[in-house]
């Protein structure tokens, strides 16, 4: 797609800015692919441990390799007290994603590879970092909204052990096992902005906290991360299952966007919320079916149904649609909603971190120069 | 340039991803701008506060507005106890961008007006990023060297007071003057990699606080900044001034690559570099001549000899080569050069992210798969 100008490609829109073997987007056909691995057998067969470690070495593990991953993570799955002593003077008011941030730095301090660049000390932070990223929101979590803290189980698997400190008991497997396929489904994406990000600081060598922190940053703005959160508030205006049919009507007529319908890249179910539907579905059916759940996967048929009878066939419910309504039915608070994400898509993060270092280019693009005409006289301050 | 596949551009050079308003680097006529004025003139008539103000608001100010700017900056220059308390707690052994990074988000977190998203909000919160970064560096700095605070002096300027700040006493007016001026040939300049850094971030409509974090990673690079700090360790190899010249000597007898010396993109000398040169030599007459500005001034001298006579008439000393010595000879510890940089390349970014959010688009390039066969048959665990 050429710009309007030579080489002039505003949000870098069809610029392929490098190689990877990581992860593949097929919108057309509605596929996604983790190191040539389609989605749907990864999220069947593999936990999050697994997944991850197939993002970062790039090889499924073998048995006794993943056993000594998770050894790895459950060995980091703790919070120095320093840490934990400036997360109880971080304000109250303060967004988890501002909260990572903070801490991220912190634990860059703390690291005590913090200066080793080779591959294997690389890994050992990457393992720390995902280890320790829950921890953080979710330390901070239970001091703000209960006052207390939740003292981690090394014997939990790294989704179960999130939900427990989150909630403050022991997630039933199915509950367990769709918060772990959810954070499975958005470890990777393509070159979307956070991980651009992440590859953009990457590539003048800084640390991978660096790089970490600000691929948080980009996932904490509103065009990036945070869609979950706005479905859920969609829904939040529906009071029972009733009104259902109604609000969707209403929704249509009124031309007003659909939260959690319709995507950039897929022209068919993005295959992540195919995944989260049947499991969202199975979850329903341990719940009540007039409950928050309830209304969504009915809100979701109804408005597929509307739509196809308006004839537009290639809007369909998305990830987030599903993810959102997931992590509340999971008791996870709204604002948690992008650091879930955050906590997946560290991975792909970290990976992408790895790749860009093989054959590092430093990324320095060009603005085009559109300002007052250059070499303008210029006027002392009294004459102005 | 058109790259090796069709809109291939690995490290996106030569790709212009946006229009701008602010710097133009003339790198063949080594010439610089700032919203179309010569770097020259703006360095021989402005302070830092001035310059800041035309990055920002794109017009110099009236000497009014010039001074109603001056007293916002002077008004933020204080941090919070809390955040004071948390600097006590982040280890001694931290770099000072990593505490950067850990506080400004804190910062944000604390920011009254962190999710007003007008442009008078935005300007706001630029003026207390601006003027609370250095305070949060200095503190940082008194706390792990010195075991003291030093409480600012609302009667300095930007630049006096972040001396002050550092050093315990008042600098001279020579000493300001050219610390001010190192502020103001930092600021800006084209689409650096820590800014292309904030214009994605801010691509998403993340915070102007997201934006800066994510910039003060990527400066943290040792292929971005850092640059001043290898001058000096280079030239604190040099006992005296008698050993200058044998120690250049050997330098290109065994191809070394001489600290300081050529630019990617000037290919005569890099406007910044004259211009510090000049003050660099003025403060020289002020010092003991064989000391370290002595020696500096003196190599400078040499390398450029030697590199002239051997054919080589396009790589001068850069701004690195200069700023590093003049920081030195102010008395700014090694690993403070960066975050000096950062504490001047800020206004670039935040007149950056306002640029940006004017017509934004959000950058989603792509990466070209190269990796396993999509689709590859996936083995169970037990079969690997």
């Amino acid at each position: 797609m050429a710009g309007l100008r030579e080489n002039y490609f505003p949000g870098l829109e069809g610029v392929m800015v490098n190689e990877s073997a990581l992860s593949f987007v097929n919108g057309a056909e509605g596929k996604l692919f983790y190191c040539g691995y389609g989605i749907e057998e990864l999220a069947s067969n593999c936990s999050f441990e697994e997944v991850a470690y197939l993002l970062i070495y790039r090889e499924l593990p073998t048995a006794s390799e993943l056993e000594a991953f998770k050894a790895k993570l459950v060995a980091e799955r703790y919070l120095d007290p320093h840490l934990k002593a400036i997360i109880v003077l971080t304000p109250k008011q303060g967004h988890p994603m501002a909260v990572l941030q903070a801490m991220l730095a912190q634990l860059a301090m703390h690291d005590p590879e913090i200066a080793d660049r080779s591959i294997e000390a690389r890994r050992r932070k990457a393992i720390r970092i995902i280890a320790k990223m829950p921890l953080i929101v979710t330390y901070f979590d239970n001091l703000r909204h209960r006052d207390r803290t939740v003292v981690r189980r090394d014997d939990l698997s790294h989704a179960a052990n999130i939900l427990y400190m989150l909630t403050g008991k022991v997630p039933s497997p199915e509950e367990e096992r769709i918060f772990d396929v959810a954070l499975t489904l958005h470890m990777d994406h393509g070159c979307n902005n956070s991980t651009f990000t992440a590859r953009v600081v990457a590539s003048t060598e800084a640390d991978i906290f660096a790089s970490v922190i600000a691929a948080v940053g980009s996932l904490s703005g509103p065009l990036h991360g945070g869609a979950n959160e706005r479905v859920i508030e969609m829904l939040a205006k529906i009071d029972s299952i009733d009104e259902v049919e109604a609000f969707v009507v209403n929704l249509l007529e009124t031309k007003t966007k659909i939260m959690g319908f319709g995507h950039r890249v897929y022209k068919t179910m993005d295959p992540r919320a195919v995944i989260l539907q049947e499991l969202a579905d199975a979850l329903a059916k341990t719940k009540q079916s007039d409950g928050d759940l309830g209304i969504a996967m009915k809100f979701m048929e109804v408005a597929r149904h509307k739509l196809d009878a308006l004839g537009k066939r290639d809007i369909w419910p998305n990830v987030d649609f599903f993810s959102g309504v997931v992590y509340k039915t999971l008791g996870l608070p709204q604002d948690f909603f992008t650091p879930v994400f955050a906590i997946s898509r560290v991975v792909g993060w970290i990976a992408h971190y790895m790749e860009q270092m093989e054959g590092n280019r430093i990324y320095r693009p060009r603005l085009n120069y559109i300002g007052r005409e250059l070499g303008s006289p210029f006027v002392p301050i009294e004459k102005r």
